[in-house]
């Protein structure tokens, strides 16, 4: 027998699909998907495309046009996310500036643009651009006052309470599930649970990366294949982030590392694709006015030194205590939320927590202005001409140096006060970013993780720098720091600490990195963000291995098989399989001989996803798995379409029809819905590699048996509960990954 | 009964490694190894530990030094590869320049060095010190003439043939296998192989990545474990990428992307924290000079522009094709060595395409040096101070501008003789590297391919920028390059152009953009390098989808499944397991009743890895499946040790001695060798999913069953001839991927 003749002989094993049922091999809401299958369909599909493809000319170019519809939803998902997130980029800036001001000229403009076309040359001037009035200005004249003050106070809690009370009414009534940051929910998506409204039109409107959905779905291939739509999905997070933050490579690394789940090396190559279109569409757009893609672009003009490792150690240190707490509280509020009273009211919660945000926030001006303004302010190394509050040094009036070269200086009154107001916003920030994380309004995470990083850094900073000005003698600085050289550069530990952060929060390594630098240009600085990620991740891990993501999907009860555990214990899956011990045997049909109306029985009175097949109930040699969908879609279908199939009809799973008295009505075949693969192992294999193979595999269930004979099951959730069981009983394992 | 109770129960049935008989559960050379039972061992040793480590503080001190050793190993790793690469890095330099003079007040001292404390202040007078001697100065006490010029040029080819001779003997004497790039057999070795020679003590000496074993065998936990053992190679993998071309992160993705199989996330990490210390290591010892860890490190002032893209796009072309042809030629190259008589005489080959090298690269300027040299140049752009060649334009008199704001310029007779010179270059280095990768040196190609798209770019660069300087009005130029404006960067080109070559080479994707960004510090210019990358991707795997290390692993043949090929066949297990219709059948055991004599001569006669064992003969139920090796050795041990146990003594695998007669001899109990949990598909399984198991899981071999007889075998090679089979019967197959 040559191969050929083998492959059309065992083809025909193989064609329970090709008299398709309605809807058989689809997936009910809040289930979870069977990759194998999915993967397995997928290939059909293709052959068929290729076989066909040799008849004609029309066929041949239908099979290139598939072959290349992967790309094409690259390019589509790329050009809408660039595209998308220019006018967020844009519409973010503006709402922004409308909590102080307005532009007379037109009314849509920000602050930015407003005086773009402005005469004024210096940045100072710029900024005061007669376009440009805030609310006091523009209502009473003033801009200076108690009662212009107050005025503006009072509007720009206004407009913060309505524009959170717009989001939080557009969550609510148009997208349910478009809140928090999304990437809990994209993970268990990833990872192969169907949650059906999630990626549905309405929450296309309101969140960015579900664009993925329309897209793919013009093509048949993403339409109809869980397992493909997957691969497309997790581009498009890769192209979210690289929009987001205008770090392409970062964005395809943070979909590796965070978000995905099966993520094969085709994927990778894809994502890459579409986070280079997004990337350049976004740049085309330009919406930051500067040619970058860089969202903090920072320039710093000393290196860093041997000594300075130490503070940024500590920042590190810093950045994994930060995550653990902040974990932890916000873990907790959350839980208080869903368990008390508290989460009947998210639109009050809201509501509130905006007010309060908007009161405490606008007497600080680092707390005032937007997040990434904060950031980009932190980051910045203090030039000759920079007019903020952080570069009020004093000068030596003696000096006659080029712009850029300037030396340490002592710092002057206007540092001091930036002090203690970077210190309150640093409380600040902490205490909101752990209340406002997990309510009904979509938010991230990254850019307020990134704020507290970025003060704790910025005051380390500067009082390095400072002890550094006014002890140069010492042995620490001795070596590197003479006076009149300019040696600490307090915006590098403001990145520092920034990267600090975000890693505790996210427990992000590589992706961290690149996307810092990414976000920075500051590739000179690989070590010493290296570092503090580092760390931060020891620090935070020691407390808990759980980032801010996973914790948010265990808070939700997702059923998500983490990649990162490790499952060390030594049990087996004789532990684990149902039946257990004592519960009733367990329920299967036999190849021949079970009538429609046992197995509508069994249906009805189990709730199982699916039932193993065996040769009889004697032997318990197991020949197959059939899933409850699609039994019960074929046994509806048979009754309504297949004449003679009535309640006592034998239902068979056999090539061949049994032998059957004349007398009995017409028997119902089903093996086209049989799955002849199950997956099995036997009752002594460890959980361990139980573990790795639902994981690696993305099964959804497996059977186990013993010498050929079928003992019981095992679930993903029945693998998720015995999982989450080992290690409350073993806490010390953590200790050994 | 509690989860812990089920443990304790559980454990006995798992006991089979606490009696040890030696050398159980290694692996013969040239075997593959099964991960799955690697990390069974592991997770075994981890118990021990963990249990152990409550009974004394001593015990507990240990269970966390092995718990940390694993971080110990990546720092030791980080440490040496850094330190080594240093050491290289500063002998490659001085041997370099000893190729064209010596330097006088100390001979080990490099050009650079040699010159370092020299008094002269501009870098022309610098390069030209009193203490740094060409051989013909030295010798005749000329620099300049026809006689100077031929005794250096006789030297420069005396050096590099002493230098390569040294080098091939030294390989040959000492590391067999310290030649080539070593990626390809590092792949094989990380895919679970065993090259027992390859990471030998003398290989370490030769071969930098190779010191891992050294590191790795002072902790037991590694040394015992094939598949920990390959974690660390691939850190080690991902440092010695790091180190070599500067580059941490890039490094770290070139390891997963390119060279590892099986990469967990903690090997992400790990990795990622041994590039860390090895790049910091080397930024230590600061070889170059300038603290910076960047390699070839550019600053260009101006921005790309949109129309640029065509020309990086055409470059990526150029780079695809250059793939193309270079795996092509040197592959028939490869295969000729491998089957003819040029084989025979390595040494011979190694001098002669030396010797030929040599020859002809001394005349040309840009082949002369060395070929990092030759990038560097190639990639810089042409500043006001800049003395080379390639920047020899004609200066407009009356301009005075700052430094660095140089507008393009007409190219002046220097550029010209440039350009002929780069195009001979060019020819000579797609040559010279076709022959040179894969003989028997330690060589790469990362440098060599870089070399030539660097060449093109600048070639590619120049052309534009020439044509936007005499054509400033054409429509394409009209809106970004105005006369007297700085509009194109030649030097951008070039490092285009070298991304797409050595893209076209070696199919990365993702790695290849980070490498290429920290190589250069170009983080503005990612869109560029990524969209030369993505088309010499896709212009490249339109003539084929191996890259030059798959091309090389096929030729060897080593068993390598490829996690990249898709395999989308309709074919089952049951037409690629062994026994074939017609063979004889399978050679198993049953679990009682074999005589070890009866044991032996199956050994004997047969040469499988290892055997299933079964219920009985009749039933063919599978019980559990054992190796070879172990069968061998357990029988050995038990006739050297075991009272009682003779030729005709019965075998048995079940938990209990099976009931014989007094008369008969000792029974010999092997139960502790059985693995009870053998890896089982039904032949119904489509060979696609059997593929991604193995792939995913590991497995060297799976067994075959129907309705739980066992049926067959398939083994890895059986997959990897299966997949080349149906890959040659149908080509057009790729198409589809």
């Amino acid at each position: 027998m040559t191969p050929t003749e083998e492959m059309n002989g065992s083809g025909n094993l193989m064609d329970f699909l090709d008299e398709p049922i309605p809807d058989v091999g689809t997936y009910e809401d809040f289930h979870t998907i069977d990759w194998l299958r999915e993967k397995s369909r997928d290939t059909d599909r293709h052959r068929k495309i290729a076989s066909k493809s040799k008849e004609s000319i029309w066929e041949f170019i239908k099979s290139l046009l598939d072959a290349w519809s992967g790309w094409v939803v690259m390019l589509l998902i790329g050009l809408l996310s660039g595209t998308l997130a220019g006018v967020i980029d844009l519409a973010v800036d503006w709402m922004t500036d409308l909590k102080e001001g307005v532009c007379l000229s037109a009314f849509w403009y920000s602050h930015e643009q407003c005086c773009w076309t402005s005469n004024e040359t210096t940045f100072d001037d710029r900024d005061k651009c007669p376009q440009w009035q805030k609310w006091s200005e523009l209502m009473t004249g003033h801009t200076l006052g108690a009662g212009a003050y107050l005025l503006n106070y009072f509007l720009y809690v206004s407009w913060a309470l309505l524009f959170s009370f717009l989001a939080v009414s557009l969550v609510r009534v148009f997208a349910p599930y478009a809140c928090g940051s999304g990437i809990p929910e994209i993970k268990t998506i990833l990872s192969g649970f169907i949650i059906r409204g999630y990626l549905g039109k309405w929450t296309l409107l309101i969140k960015t990366v579900t664009l993925v959905l329309a897209v793919s779905s013009l093509f048949s291939k993403y339409s109809k294949n869980e397992g493909k739509r997957r691969e497309v999905l997790s581009a498009a997070a890769a192209a979210g982030v690289s929009v987001a933050f205008g770090a392409p490579i970062g964005g395809v690394l943070f979909s590796l590392e965070e978000v995905s789940y099966y993520f094969p090396l085709k994927t990778l190559w894809r994502s890459f694709f579409a986070a280079l279109v997004a990337a350049f569409t976004l740049r085309s757009i330009n919406p930051f006015g500067n040619s970058r893609l860089v969202l903090f672009y920072v320039e710093y003009h000393t290196p860093w030194y041997m000594a300075e490792l130490v503070p940024f150690i500590l920042l590190g240190v810093f950045g994994g205590l930060w995550g653990t707490l902040f974990i932890r509280a916000n873990i907790a509020w959350c839980r208080r939320r869903k368990t008390t009273r508290l989460g009947r009211y998210p639109v009050l919660e809201v509501m509130a927590v905006t007010g309060i945000t908007a009161i405490l926030a606008f007497p600080n001006p680092y707390t005032r202005r937007s997040t990434s303004e904060l950031i980009s302010e932190l980051f910045n190394d203090c030039g000759a001409l920079e007019s903020s509050q952080l570069c009020d040094y004093v000068n030596d009036p003696n000096m006659t140096r080029p712009v850029d070269d300037i030396p340490d200086r002592p710092a002057g009154p206007g540092v001091y006060s930036a002090l203690w107001q970077l210190a309150l916003a640093l409380i600040f920030k902490i205490v909101i970013t752990i209340f406002t994380f997990g309510m009904k309004i979509p938010s991230g995470l990254f850019i307020p993780s990134m704020a507290v990083g970025a003060i704790a850094g910025r005051i380390v900073g500067i009082a390095v720098e400072q002890m550094a000005y006014h002890h140069h003698d010492w042995i620490i600085f001795k070596n590197w720091c003479r006076p009149g050289a300019d040696c600490v550069t307090p915006g590098l530990y403001a990145m520092v600490g920034a990267a600090a952060c975000l890693g505790g929060v996210t427990r992000m390594t590589v992706s961290l990195v690149v996307i810092m630098f990414e976000l920075t240009g500051g590739l000179e600085y690989i070590v010493p963000l290296m570092a503090a990620a580092v760390t931060s991740k020891w620090v935070a891990d020691a407390f808990g291995k759980e980032g801010i993501y996973e914790a948010h999907i265990q808070l939700n009860g997702y059923p998500f098989l983490d990649v990162k555990d490790e499952f060390t214990h030594r049990t087996l899956a004789t532990d684990v399989m149902r039946p257990r011990r004592g519960e009733p045997p367990l329920a299967v049909l036999t190849q021949e001989g079970t009538t429609v109306e046992d197995v509508e029985a069994l249906i009805k009175d189990t709730d199982y996803n699916g039932f193993p097949v065996v040769v009889s109930r004697e032997s318990e040699r197991l020949i197959g798995f059939v899933q409850r969908r699609d039994l019960i879609l074929a046994i509806k279908n048979a009754r309504q379409k297949q004449d003679g199939v009535v309640s006592n009809s034998v239902v068979y799973f056999t090539e061949d029809a049994p032998q059957l008295p004349a007398s009995n009505p017409q028997p119902l075949k089903l093996r086209r819905i049989l799955n002849l693969s199950p997956f099995t192992v036997t009752d002594h294999t460890p959980m361990e590699t139980v573990v790795d193979i639902f994981r690696k595999l993305g099964l959804r269930q497996c059977l186990v048996t013993r010498s050929g004979r079928l003992l019981g099951i095992i679930t993903k959730k029945d693998v998720l509960r015995h999982m989450a069981q080992m290690m409350n009983q073993d806490p010390e394992s953590i200790m050994f990954n």
